[in-house]
């Protein structure tokens, strides 16, 4: 049996609430060989006396080894088997925009690009055009018709932008055009399957339609799009564990795997960490599951940025207080995966999590809170996708099984 | 392929004999904020010294987060994955009182119960009345008959009694006439499937019959019945492993599930652990396994007695020299969960484990036995239902898996 059916059989009603912090790529190795990583680095005297209240372990977001996309990470951290509940590309950004997918839709990730006289990629992202100067291209393909079908458009963010595609017959196994490399020209949409031939088909015709649009653009004069997919219709979070939960998120695609699940997502001003915080006390009567995302820990580790990330960190902990004053009775602070600066990527190594749960919880010997703390805590090192049953237990949401 | 099926083709001879030492519900919590656990405040120079030559670690009874009942919790100590070999409540009674359960026959749990003048409940457990009271309306209830079917009642303890039916077509998919609270009646039997509406109308006749028979008493005028299941057919222990295994309990429902097993189920005067560990002596020539069972540490646990359950644990550590003088190869002392005081119930905390195997164990550097000795142990955390692999490698009883 799946553990979220049988979390979902198990769930019962509590007054206990869950706050699950999630600090994006918080995982990472020293800069240098016999230091310190970010985490541990970072003067967090808040998170550290959690750690010594709480206890500690590490989770594996896919499996040893594998680095995970942030789609795929969230997922785990949400209770869902990675390696079941696929989640196309174009689907997260999708909904991280607000755009409804449904069943049949297809959605994909779009790229602007430049490309040579010849029509190779000189640029894969444009020169990273500024937002102000995307909008008026994105708004000039959204005048590309085929008759049968409905395209809808939206910006993402610099030379980001969605494509969904709605009409009978669609299908989504369809290869990226993005070469993912210069010097040669966008690949044509290839069918991975027979029945998605149609499919490649109308997104060519497409692609074809828009090459008239872009010719009339300096820097902007070609497109890639990728990670082709539709609505996995995932079983919903709040159902499968009695909860009712409230996402607080800043950057598209986590609000997008979280509205896949079903979390209501937060809308506020601001994308800092007090105003996270700030947004969910102000609606936190309203729930009692609230996911927490802060982006910046992954942006610096995407940067190499290794002071930066430990400033971020630095940031969330003197902030941490307002989470606290909402009384959660269960707190989990952990990242969907490792980012280290060194790397100046996503990778795959275990990720430190912190459980405080005063009521429940046997507090093991952590004095503070960092990776090799973790990789000796109490809980061990389990697969990301147990957490949630974790945090339910502690917030006194499951029956017993079995008699 | 199951763990259970691997070790079936890898099981061999040997003289060398296992020990599994469970105290029931042994994890705790301490009792306030900053303590220590039942297990770690008792004083266990035996246990202690036990674990300074042997090596410790933890074990997840189900999964992470979920509480199990004793059923499920047992199943995995012998090395059954509880998610695919489900014992229901009553067979597990029934089997623990020594009746037989055939596969089709279907057994329940029964309550003797106090309804008020409009039928509703006004205690579940009729006042707790002693057993010397049951055991007459027990006897009367004996007397109902419905032709095509037979029944059989024992009585358990108190308020506690077991109903096995038998005859033909009879399923076992009903829901409990238990309520679970005072101030209504208890339900009718109501089918899970459409297969089992004549079984739930025969049951439902059943009740309808003993309303008359306890009509004539004054504390005990209602019952319910929950539980309902049949024989599961487990796979045997004994040939499963290639050993001759013995039960040493007091408590029903775990001679109930050994017996579901096929352990042969010692009888023998007392219950204390000296009792226990003395009936093993005098038959262990004819056994090479033994599961011994101590109640006492979980009902403690229950009761939220905390020093109580101090005081079962060091009892059995002032016996220990009982178990050791059988010269085992290979002894675990562990729990079956935690029952901590302070939650007066079962919970899914993982569960200590010690492994004393002195002739191919690697010692850790654990100096007692206790939660957080054993969260840094040797063995690390991993599934209860591994437990039996392990035991049997260091009892040399497996062969090379491959080539």
């Amino acid at each position: 049996m799946d553990s979220l059916e049988l979390l979902s059989q198990l769930h019962r009603t509590s007054t206990k609430k869950i706050i699950l912090l999630v600090l994006d790529g918080l995982g990472g190795l020293p800069i240098e060989p016999g230091g310190d990583t970010a985490l541990e680095a970072a003067s967090t005297p808040n998170l550290d006396h959690l750690a010594q209240e709480g206890t500690t372990g590490q989770t594996v977001p896919i499996s040893l080894g594998i680095t995970p996309g942030s789609g795929p990470a969230h997922l785990a951290l949400f209770g869902y088997d990675p390696l079941i509940h696929d989640v196309g590309r174009g689907v997260l950004e999708a909904t991280g925009v607000g755009m409804q997918i449904a069943k049949g839709d297809v959605a994909a990730r779009g790229n602007f690009c430049t490309l040579d006289e010849k029509g190779l990629i000189t640029d894969r992202r444009a020169g990273r055009i500024p937002t102000d100067a995307a909008l008026p291209i994105v708004n000039r393909l959204r005048e590309i018709e085929i008759p049968g079908y409905s395209f809808e458009i939206q910006h993402v963010r610099e030379y980001r932008f969605v494509l969904v595609t709605r009409g009978s017959g669609l299908e989504s196994d369809l290869a990226d055009t993005d070469p993912q490399q210069v010097g040669i020209a966008p690949l044509e949409v290839i069918p991975e399957r027979p029945e998605s031939r149609l499919s490649a088909e109308l997104f060519n015709q497409w692609i074809e339609a828009s090459r008239s649009v872009l010719a009339r653009e300096p820097v902007v004069n070609g497109l890639t799009l990728r990670g082709f997919s539709t609505n996995p219709e995932l079983p919903q979070f709040g159902e499968s564990y009695g909860l009712n939960p409230a996402c607080i998120a800043v950057y598209p695609m986590y609000k997008g795997v979280a509205s896949l699940v079903g979390m209501e997502i937060l809308d506020f001003e601001g994308e800092s960490p007090e105003d996270e915080f700030a947004a969910l006390g102000a609606k936190w009567n309203d729930f009692d599951f609230a996911f927490v995302h802060i982006k910046a820990t992954d942006s610096r580790g995407e940067d190499g940025d290794f002071e930066g990330k430990v400033a971020v960190i630095e940031g969330v902990d003197q902030q941490l207080g307002r989470l606290m004053d909402l009384n959660p009775a269960v707190l989990a602070v952990t990242g969907d995966h490792s980012t280290p600066a060194r790397m100046r990527s996503h990778s795959w190594h275990p990720i430190p999590l912190l459980i405080w749960a005063p009521d429940t919880i046997l507090p093991d010997d952590s004095s503070s809170y960092g990776e090799r703390v973790c990789a000796h805590g109490g809980l061990g090192t389990f697969p990301t996708k147990s957490l949630m049953a974790l945090l339910l237990g502690h917030a006194g949401r499951l029956n017993k099984f079995g008699a």
